[in-house]
């Protein structure tokens, strides 16, 4: 009397989703094959397409579709200044105080010693060759002011300390603790402009 | 500079999933592309082959991959108790209580005229049609305690009643506004013994 294994399978795959545990991995498997199948059937086909067509720029390290992003192979950004965020969402983020304009780099993580996630993990050497193309003149770290964000921000500091590159830290306006993602653009602004040397 | 349509597409398809919204969306997404592009890989095979495969139960409208499900072509059950549940989720609640050895039927819904869900999107004659088979004696409304459940128990026994066939309801020992997914097994085999006529 088990449940089909379709529908087994189907609930099960539903939890590599964050956030979502046996129940809720349940109620969306019935809801997509109850209400929603052509929404189910988009679903299956844009994780196939994504997986299939998403990178990371060669540049920046955030997805793009290309070998180098839009926004690194735009002429408009200022490449004498590198803003390093821990996640895209942070880089949506900063690029919404409209007070940037010059390049990123997306760590995609953040060191977490806990998880098993060191500077190798964190692929900390391509962040260390970006840097040295001869035209970044200042490398501006904005990871989040967690504990793990601060030790990011501050591990990466003296890395580029050890290559002779200026580093800043976006000032402390962003409420201790807090994370950039929830933060209002105001803020983030006045943060950025109040950079302070490392 | 907008995100890749790719990915945009993903952020936007997995909104189809009940509760999450477009900040759930974005971590989910991340999350997949980073972190678990197997999950990813495997939750999009899951999604098309369940869609593929799955389909309502001639017999209770669970679901099942085929066209009578194990539950119903059991000898072992008793077809002259028929219970009826609105998601298979309760369905499930049912059996964990040990407390019932008939069939089901499925109404994947309840009556919620605000909604638009009517007799008519429940499709009420098929389950007419399945309580006329002449071995059903007797029909258990256990949908649920909020006032749609109901509303549905309530006129669906007018519906039975009208055929002349009787119709019992749990006992409300299952708290009022209460569901029974949430309920703990001894409450609702309890409220299965305790049923009253309708
Ligand atoms: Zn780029
Ligand atoms: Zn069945």
């Amino acid at each position: 009397m088990a449940r089909p294994s379709s529908l087994d399978e189907l609930i099960e795959a539903l939890r590599c989703l964050p956030g979502v545990g046996p129940k809720s991995a349940q109620r969306m498997a019935y809801h997509l094959l109850q209400h929603n199948p052509r929404g189910g059937e988009r679903l299956s086909l844009a994780i196939a397409h994504a997986l299939k067509n998403l990178r990371h720029c060669i540049r920046c390290n955030n997805f793009t579709e290309a070998e180098v992003c839009e926004r690194c192979a735009s002429s408009k950004r200022d490449p004498s200044l590198l803003c390093v965020v821990e996640m895209p969402v942070d880089l949506n983020t900063m690029e919404q105080t409209h007070a940037f304009n010059g390049l990123y780099y997306v760590l995609m993580g953040r060191l977490s010693p806990l998880d098993g996630i060191g500077p190798r993990e964190l692929a900390f050497e391509r962040l260390m060759a970006r840097v040295g193309d001869g035209l970044v003149k200042e490398v501006i770290l904005a990871t989040n002011f967690t504990n793990e964000g601060e030790a990011t921000a501050h591990y990466l500091s003296e890395l580029l300390r050890a290559r002779g590159l200026k580093s800043s830290r976006i000032a402390r306006g962003v409420p201790v603790g807090g994370e950039l993602e929830f933060t209002d653009a105001a803020t983030v602004a006045q943060a950025l402009r109040e950079r302070r040397e490392y």
